[in-house]
């Protein structure tokens, strides 16, 4: 089965262990980016994956293609061309000292990408699910038109489209709000990742004052029919690298929410909810059956906690085996 | 408004990681003196601040120099010459093993500074606040002498002076006891760092067994006039990495106590007690009013121990967050 | 009092911090191995101790002798020869992310080593104690042989023999069985490390449901003659660095069980049923008491999470305040 | 294009620095084998490139395929089985002090392959080049057969086979002599890398004293018909750090030698002679043209020896500077 | 002595060792520009050195100001706004390969200044030397204009000025070429920094070919009556770490050429022409003599090969030693 | 045979690469001292070797016992007391740059050793040979009392004392001179290690201008009998990592001068005349013969500069083969 993503990829640059920006002689580099990040850990759970991007054509693009390639995503529609590659400071807390991302991704290769570059044809076919998030349709106007080509692709298609919508707000600055952009998105999309708050403020949804998750999912799934399925996480912060997080799922009929897992002290937290985003979308299409789903998604980014770096590596074994309820990390000889 | 503090700086070598000494084939390096801790968090809190000492005329006097400098220290009445900058071996324990420092500091420039050198009419010119502690008066008659100095010209000056009175048992080489030296230093202070033990120990204060420690600090504050105001931080040691801090002041009127912060797992707790100092005068000198200046010290020291190295580079902006209550440590992006 | 122990020592190649294999671009490399780590401790604690091993004739082998060197082991009767040093790579787990040890020892110069190059009469003269562990039998008839010819000569001489009834079943590709192997070396030894469990299944005790462990002793002590006291080690896994330890020991009357101490966030957890050993030989060599033996083995092993590498750096001091219910962790100055 | 190389990978881990392996703390880990990095070479100028070979299947092995896929190289026909990956130690020399290798290579999945598993007809499907070396037939017999299958199935499609026809004694363990075996792998091969030494001892070149290179290529490629080109990569080694190296080829009629190089200080020389490979085919397979082709990859050689890791991560735009006779090495901005 | 420069400073992110950037996991940081490396070596030389420049209000911002600090530059007229920090990528190549840079600083906080924000007056107040380069003209139009106005007032002042005439191409991207904006700038100046081709190229310098860099200077300080000194580092590249550097000062009356620094190996060429502007000027200032004047600035220069990072931390008596002929670099004690 | 030297061990603290102090923020640490190294190289040759000294009784004269113990040497008569171990931080040259050292042992354990602690009868039972240098008498008088003590009792016992002429002016600051004190030292021992010039300052060797090695070597062993052979190493330094080594031997009746070896680009030239003792002196116990010795002790120093640290980690065939003349450095597999 092939799984197809496309977003902004960037430069991570992390200052090593839990030094500040001020202390930093040197920075950890890798790259990662949300919708990236869910193609990763689907190609290392045994997936044909591939990541649909714009780099610039110059060393750091050669690199951040080489390191998809790596963990075997398919490269192939990648268009090269434009300034620079999007960068993202990372400075990663401790305590009740908040972890911080300072970005730098103004004028990045891909916020100035051509729509007509991509030819969805071509690169949706044989794909069996299209993912993005609501951060490119924020980047620009260029690129929420090439999410717009994508999902009409893929509606044709007949390719599920899940739409994780992911609101920042320091993203939008091209002229439109995310509340005029999201709604004809998610109306092409079948699954979608998103709060209760979200489906309220981004979606347009009227929902009186206390209604339960699965009502609002009622009225949203009324407003956009071909939404069949809505998936939230959730996590509650103690402090820095002391989370708990769980995840609930509601298709019209049922709904399922996942044991908690408290996550301390966590390694990277980055990365936590695509790697929740990927193993939801596993479980749709391995288990087919939602509770397993949302169970194995929680499962999956518990682990990515414990994994230095934007993207999941944990194996399918392993995130079985915390499904099942053995937490207990004892060594494997 | 502008501070100044005086004492001496050490080298801090300390073991990468976890690694025990005898583990160790590399020390990180960096600066590090209770009185010049408390300087550098003023300074990154937006105050004017100058650190005095005495450096060797070396590299490794100019390397202390220049780190003062980053931070934005004024060094200009550093006196340079004497044989030695003192070093401080560090070994960061885990679990039950503790850390463990090894003090390499006898014969360092700063023990043999002559108390002439410094010009505190001049160094003190300008100055709102005066802070030193019971380490400078242990190390030297020389450096016991200055302190001295230093706290004439401030009385004088009408400069608020804070004694923080730590006491090091194995540092009083030089004859004296500190029982002999610090009632001097102490009648000559405006506010103290001294809990109930040391009052009484150190400060000569008769007290019957089980008196609280506001009765005790009015006995304090009734044998030395001057001082107005007491503060006590407490820690309590559950393991290497996990502390609980506290704190309380006493104005003459009023005692205020701190809440609780729950430290685990700590980053570093070297400077914890510093940066406390820091807090405090910070609250002294911008709230003017005792509840919130304990508070504020508190939450500076409690985020000390998310951060490397000797001195706390958090923001008033990230301590007040602590100070409101908000330790949840959610990333910032 | 001097101290021998005797098996096989494998290059550890772990990735830093917590990657993962497939992020390592390096390794941190020590030496170490069940028995080894056991001499280790014991050389630590200022015993004469020795270890017997088999190394290849190359760089690594030299760079293993030195490493136990290093450490105050006597080196004299390692044998030089056969084909390669035994590997094993460890990837250190977080939260329910086990750590993970990938063993490359096939081939090694200790598994072809000839049990007559080991003049067993000259190494073990005016020896104390003998340990090895169930490790050596499993890897070759070679090593069990000289295991055997270990024991005989120890038996002689009225040297105390301990065993540790270590069980990996993924070593035992030589055509027999632990159930074959284990009895007959049981048979040779005053000090068994077994569980309940092992007792059953390796030593063929035949114990009814329920039984408890002094119970199942006294059943192993009835067949096993010359064995006098059993100890038991038990660990909690709660997650990858959140475990609870304590320790039994069971010496023909009477049953004694130490504190249980909570372990988190663990440094290092391999070798820390190798410290348990170690302080468990310290405590009958010294202490000669079988409740103080038990609780500075289990405040050993404690001490041991807290360090890097394979065996354990603490002092008997460090030991001892933990033993005494010090686990603050307090600095040191 | 496409070219097929074949042969094993092994876990290079390198002291860092100059450290001796006595000295080593944490080595340095990448992957590499002689016919793998004449892959990544051709691979990073612009081809299809596929390396073929076993791997055990385990996380090395996952770790080594995903090396090889970032830099683009197909690993569709890796077969996953058998023991262990070989490994070898480096440390690196300097001045007089040779670099120094530590072979650790016995028992590996690669030399306990089954022939039968390379389904070479599939693979070597749509190819234009085959490359192998004298190092897979020195390990065992079943990689020597694996070479003949490959380069049946090869000379059966009309594939051009390059043989490198490097000679390391201390492999040929299995009861074969590198005598016996090349000269059928010879007979099959289109184009060798080989010295006028190794014709004469290697492939039973009878030549009398004082022949030129030329002249003995000439008997060779008599005895062996299909042989249609001889290259020499010659290294003249004036310190660990200092080296010349330059090379020949001779196609019958004529013989053109490349300009020579000086190399100094080398940052490492590992993977020059495959580097040269790589070239001289870019240059076959491109400008169609032996002057061109031997001074490309002895231009490719001399910047490998710029790069850390045993393959050349330079550019056909870096090469050609080089070739064009431009080593001024000036600051690209 | 006070000396103000005004110009641009990027984060410098540089792979380790050699690696290449597809081979980076981490970047070592720092921060330079061009100005500003020329402002530090003075600083550390003993002068009262300032630099203006604009940060974006960050944690980069922030650390590139506390770098200043370090090395004693005074701070206090940088701006805070625009968008983001210039970041400079760089490479370091050994033999042929050259080092290379990816500039990445499009958009920068600097580029978008506003030149009304600096108060040319006030900044330049006791200032007894202004130090710019071709780069702030080359970046934004305001840079170009904030130029103006610091001669404008530099002049006004009696301020010496001297202009770096270096010509990037890749950043004119403005609307304006560099022949359309230099020749008032360099009107404006006192002593240039420029080789004869720029003259006649970018100063629009008309000359016969053949004639001497002598007659060239006349020609230029003919139309630029301020200019007096006219000043031309060379540099001839052997290879990547292999370089001769010498220079050459014209005053109107004599000519002065340094000696040949022959400097293999470099370990790293960034900086070498700002050190060597550093030196010129030092040479003004403290000897007020051209012929030593250039030979300390090439000294200067030749030491800042030496050392890693983009300025010169070279000492005035370490400079003096190479100056005097000593490049022996015997062991200091 | 056995070896015993007797001297301080420092702490060395180098800074990484060609890093300089001001931009250090870790240190390489390890263990090293004029004549420990040259027991070292000595014990890696493999003689039994015995260091004495007196360390602090902390976790650094623990780690630096447990060094010599690494690398086999015996530790058994080494003294623990006193305040500090005497360390030594190293910033590497490069270019004309040259390598600097600041020293920081005033007040070392070393220098307040008390004589009669060490038992020379005992410590020089079995021993063939005695090394020192010059750089303990200077440190204090107790440590030339104790160099007396030990060269007496060598004397009695019939042992070989060769003695380093260093002459290091910083350190004579307890109130004689090295000239006082050498004659003395010098009348008592065998060999020297002694350049012509030091033969006329330190040991009062009146000799006529122009008087050859050889000469003013006559004159030594005329007014010292004893001394039968003087050996002199010289140093030609181009650059800091561009060095000529050679060395002469005169035994009273034939002169020999070893070749000449280049060394560029040196890794680690502290402890290259270290090294040249220990090869000179395993020249005298296994060659018998000057010329071989000085053959020898020059090569083992030209590798020594291959190796960071301290001491000499080449072996004896690695040596032997640079003596014959083969410094191609070819790699070994």
């Amino acid at each position: 089965m092939k799984i197809v993503t496309f977003g902004e990829i960037m430069l991570r640059l992390s200052t090593p262990g839990f030094s500040r920006f001020s202390q930093a002689n040197n920075f950890n580099a890798t790259y990662g980016g949300g919708e990236a990040n869910v193609a990763m850990s689907l190609s290392l759970m045994g997936f044909d994956a591939e990541h649909v991007t714009r780099f610039p054509d110059n060393d750091l693009g050669k690199a951040a293609t080489q390191m998809l390639q790596q963990y075997g995503l398919s490269t192939d529609h990648i268009i090269y061309g434009g300034d620079r590659l999007g960068i993202y400071f990372l400075e990663t807390g401790a305590l009740s000292r908040p972890s911080k991302v300072v970005y730098d991704r103004a004028g990045s290769s891909f916020s100035s990408l051509n729509p007509k570059d991509f030819n969805w044809d071509q690169i949706l076919k044989g794909a069996d699910w299209f993912h993005f998030t609501g951060i490119s349709p924020a980047i620009s106007q260029a690129a929420a038109d090439a999410c717009h080509d994508a999902l009409d692709t893929a509606n044709e298609k007949g390719i599920k489209v899940s739409f994780d919508v992911t609101y920042r707000k320091n993203l939008w600055q091209y002229g439109k709000t995310a509340q005029q952009v999201f709604p004809d998105l998610a109306a092409k999309s079948d699954l979608l990742f998103c709060s209760k708050g979200d489906m309220k403020e981004m979606l347009s949804i009227q929902s009186p004052e206390g209604e339960k998750f699965a009502e609002v999912c009622q009225r949203t799934m009324a407003l956009y029919p071909r939404v069949k399925q809505i998936v939230n996480s959730k996590r509650e912060s103690i402090a820095a690298s002391d989370n708990t997080i769980w995840g609930t799922i509601y298709n019209g009929n049922e709904q399922f929410t996942s044991p908690k897992h408290k996550l301390f002290p966590i390694v990277d937290r980055i990365g936590g909810g695509d790697a929740f985003c990927a193993g939801l979308i596993y479980g749709q299409l391995v288990y087919k059956n939602d509770e397993q789903s949302i169970n194995f998604a929680v499962a999956a980014s518990a682990l990515k906690h414990s994994i230095d770096g934007d993207f999941n590596q944990a194996t399918v074994e392993e995130i079985e085996t915390v499904m099942r309820g053995d937490s207990s990390g004892k060594l494997t000889r």
